[in-house]
């Protein structure tokens, strides 16, 4: 039976990816990847596409790969949990040589390498557009370290960690409505998930968290819905990254909308209570990342964005995956 | 912030899919879900793509749903563990009406419903064309019960659950090639992963394990290669399905060779120590399957097909995915 390009490309890619994993009993060759469990798996899938996700214009396969990993991790974080193991499903056109394959591996693998992650198999198959696929699971050792969107309660403070914007910025930039800007593009192109934050405002007792992957005004929406509380925050409180403004600016963009309502920044909404402030302060610290309150858990529902002239927005709203 | 269409669809899904799974502890809705693990957790992702591995033309949304999570759970089927959750991400054109969604996931809410399996977990996203990736977590007690592709051994009987060539005799008669025959076209369109019949021969002491997706003559390969062994198998042993030869005749095709190259059986290709051939057609039979011995495993490497006329037949292998 001869080889077939499947087989080869999957050897290649075993070439590529590394084992970090001390639980993997076994992994990418066989008709599934085998863990020695910890007491809690936590489980998330997430697929980009070309033309709707990323451009292959804009980005090497290398940055694909890298984001795909990344927005899956970031759920992980988002839940406290620890990052285990990745399973990547490509959908590859046929244009889409071999030798690009490995270097969207590569770029995955690298993210993979510096968040303790291990690629523990895959599926190649032919189709007409590049989708990538990939299902990270995290573990727990504790029901009480994992941190859902349903806790919110009215009196919780609302926090952000690091800076919105950055990636929305990157993508005006990258499409030339905004100067270039190294920095912009790179958050645009390679987000970091925040899971050292995610695991330390678990542990402070974070009361409600999500990920910021389709842009504040969204995520903030299904802790409320999910929660059944109204989360009020001040448009004038949002950390916007370095840069941010100035693109915005350029752009003929209200910054603070623009920070928003971009998506893919993968920073963490969390709520505590309010006696829970400096706890989780001392946590975000300690995982090398700012905290910045934004608001407050109301009695409620949906989310009221309060403009610095005091008059709440409205129609603000993420990015729509569909 | 207004519902958007990915949330409404997220929240019909919801209603259409059903938790039978006492161990989740957080599902659809939430960053990821939460499973409470047992000691080894046994993953397997996999993609189908329209105009690669079905046709809307001859193909149902739920038949595409069933079949996708279906190729997944034969994975988790293989390696003798049991079926716990699924992650399903949907790649959807424009043209996929949300009806076409909802009826794609009942499709998999079917076999999910069958075999005790949840979908619990997911992610919609637009994209040029239809791509359907699931991703499923098995779970087994010990690692003893789990069977990897490498374990054959010279000597160990080869076997095949099941009939082979329905589901490539029933793309026959859905293309015109072959005279229609509803329960070819049942077999290609709503495979049935061997769930059952994996955990007993792997109780039973079976020393390698594959699904057959692919085909026989690719499958086996995969075993030969990983197992360092030859695998030498008598096509003319080979369990045709009722109906094959009449389609393999109509279509002018040969119906062992049909057979032995025909992806989407999924049935399951095992070895055994030769002293454990009474066990392991118990544990078949206790499972509700016939097995056939094919053959036997010798030193060597890969697989030689022998035909009825007793000469090697080179040339054969399976379905390509890319």
């Amino acid at each position: 039976v001869p080889s077939s390009r499947e087989l080869e490309l999957i050897q290649a890619i075993e070439r590529v990816t590394e084992s970090r994993d001390e639980r993997l009993v076994r992994w990418i060759g066989d008709d599934a990847a085998v863990v020695r469990s910890r007491p809690f798996a936590v489980t998330s899938i997430d697929s980009v596409a070309d033309g709707v996700h990323f451009e292959l214009a804009t980005h090497s396969p290398a940055d694909v790969g890298w984001k795909a990993l990344a927005q899956a991790l970031s759920d992980i974080a988002a839940m406290g949990a620890e990052a285990g193991e990745a399973y990547v499903a490509l959908a590859l056109p046929r244009e889409f040589e071999p030798e690009a394959v490995l270097e969207l591996v590569g770029g995955m693998e690298e993210l993979a390498a510096a968040t303790a992650t291990t690629i523990a198999g895959g599926d190649l198959i032919a189709a007409p557009a590049l989708v990538v696929t990939v299902a990270v699971t995290g573990w727990a050792d504790e029901e009480a370290q994992i941190v859902g969107r349903d806790g919110a309660r009215p009196r919780d403070l609302v926090g952000v960690t690091g800076g919105l914007g950055a990636s929305a910025a990157g993508l005006l930039a990258l499409r030339g409505a905004a100067p270039p800007d190294e920095e912009l593009i790179r958050r645009h192109r390679r987000p970091e998930p925040r899971l050292s934050a995610g695991r330390a405002l678990a542990a402070a007792g974070a009361s409600a968290m999500i990920d910021l992957s389709d842009g504040l005004a969204t995520d903030a929406g299904h802790v409320a819905r999910l929660s059944r509380v109204e989360l009020r925050l001040s448009l004038g409180e949002l950390p916007l990254s370095p840069g941010v403004a100035e693109a915005a600016r350029a752009a003929g963009r209200d910054a603070l909308e623009l920070a928003a309502t971009g998506g893919d920044d993968y920073e963490l909404l969390v709520s505590f209570a309010p006696e829970r402030r400096e706890l989780a302060e001392e946590a975000a610290a300690a995982a090398g990342v700012p905290i910045t309150w934004l608001g407050e858990v109301r009695e409620g529902s949906g989310v009221a964005l309060v403009g610095p002239d005091g008059a709440v927005r409205t129609g603000l709203h993420g990015f729509e995956h569909l």
